[in-house]
């Protein structure tokens, strides 16, 4: 936890905030604080800085908030949509774009999606949310990915996946990995680039009707490299060469 | 389980072997196999083919190899340095160092490291070996990483890592992972390279004596991009950027 995460449930005034949970467990035993040092703190989805202990007892901890400010964050401009894998995997799936900075994470249901996973509570934000703020709480980074699950993967591949990639004048580059391509990320790569739209399959890979389906709405396949990977691993390679190529084409 | 990993204590006869652990267990309740069916199988540190299941009992399946080749899998030319971290972050650093094509892997006894993590038995053969295969099996290679721990820093660095980069004729890239350096992966790439050595620090990184004692011989700083990650999740992104920067540049 590099970053405490603090949100509007946990605000007792404007600058207050009380934590008991795991935050407060973190903040006694890992970090062992006294009243009256500080901690570095970020607000969900808002500004970072520094708060005070003010106060510290055996349930809870008062943290007040002072010199809080946007952080200067690089822009979220990638969108991931993975198919809904085994809970095991979808905790790590969070954890991973929470902290790489992903805007958008969409969960689709897939040919090998096991019917079982749906029931999942992690697909509920009550079950996403921790792993959500955990990753951002590594990452030191405030902004919360937005998770939406599809059930039908047809309907959102065709109707919903145009609307999420149509980026008005910015060019929205989609991206379908896919270990058997001969294509490599550079060769797909279309710069300057607004928005990035990554997919990234299920253990086995897309069907055939499902990658044709993606490759029909105008999706790249292109190889990560000689790997197969699982995917929340697939995920952290392919975001980490996102950045390279960025940094590489974009300047 | 992508590929069943047979190892030489498996190994009844030339050609034959007989597995009663957990790839027993996968082949029965995962791949539902019956005698006379076909299993991509690897010989650790060693050729891939397929082979027939002869006979399948409650405590043990025998497998008979078959057009076993060596696979053409790519030179592994990355060898990893990072500090000895903790059980739990270790078995996963096993796990993707092995699945994404580590040669070496070097644990160093960091500033950091908890005097605990140097009892731990995954420091072991015993303890390592299992994490190590389920990576391969995952990814399909066979080519086992070696593993080397160093419980003196100083000594490490100083003396034997000046052997483990001379790489003859050929370049040895020394990367540092640093979120904090300005340089990105290209600025410090120089080919063709023959060997890359990876140092990833632990969680909080290395202390300014220890990164300062890298940058002595020879190992520039580099960040990755805009994150702060976990160790295992650093030494993913470091190795999908390495694979992407060659591809870009030595192609």
């Amino acid at each position: 936890m590099n970053l405490i995460i603090l949100t509007d449930e946990d605000r007792v005034s404007p600058d207050r905030y009380e934590l008991q949970d795991e935050r407060f467990r973190h903040i006694c035993s890992v970090l062992s604080v006294q009243v009256g040092d500080h901690l570095k703190v970020g607000v969900l989805n808002g500004p970072v800085g520094r708060a005070e202990v003010v106060e510290l007892t055996d349930s809870k901890v008062t943290l007040l908030c002072e010199e809080l400010a946007e952080s200067p964050q690089d822009p979220l401009i990638v969108d991931l949509v993975c198919a809904v894998p085994r809970p095991k995997t979808l905790r790590k799936v969070y954890g991973v774009a929470a902290a790489m900075g992903v805007r958008n994470i969409h969960l689709v249901r897939a040919n090998r999606t096991d019917k079982s996973y749906l029931e999942s509570p992690l697909l509920k934000s009550d079950g996403f949310l921790p792993h959500l703020i955990e990753g951002l709480a590594q990452a030191k980074r405030t902004r919360l990915p937005v998770v939406a699950v599809h059930s039908l993967f047809r309907p959102f591949v065709e109707d919903e996946l145009p609307e999420i990639t149509s980026g008005g004048n910015e060019i929205t580059l989609k991206l379908l990995a896919d270990s058997e391509s001969s294509s490599r990320l550079q060769d797909v790569y279309a710069k300057p680039v607004g928005r990035i739209v990554l997919v990234v399959g299920p253990e086995g890979g897309w069907v055939p009707f499902e990658s044709g389906l993606f490759i029909k709405q105008g999706f790249r396949p292109y190889s990560m490299g000689p790997w197969t990977l699982r995917v929340e691993t697939a995920i952290t390679a392919g975001l980490a060469q996102i950045e390279q190529v960025r940094a590489m084409l974009d300047g």
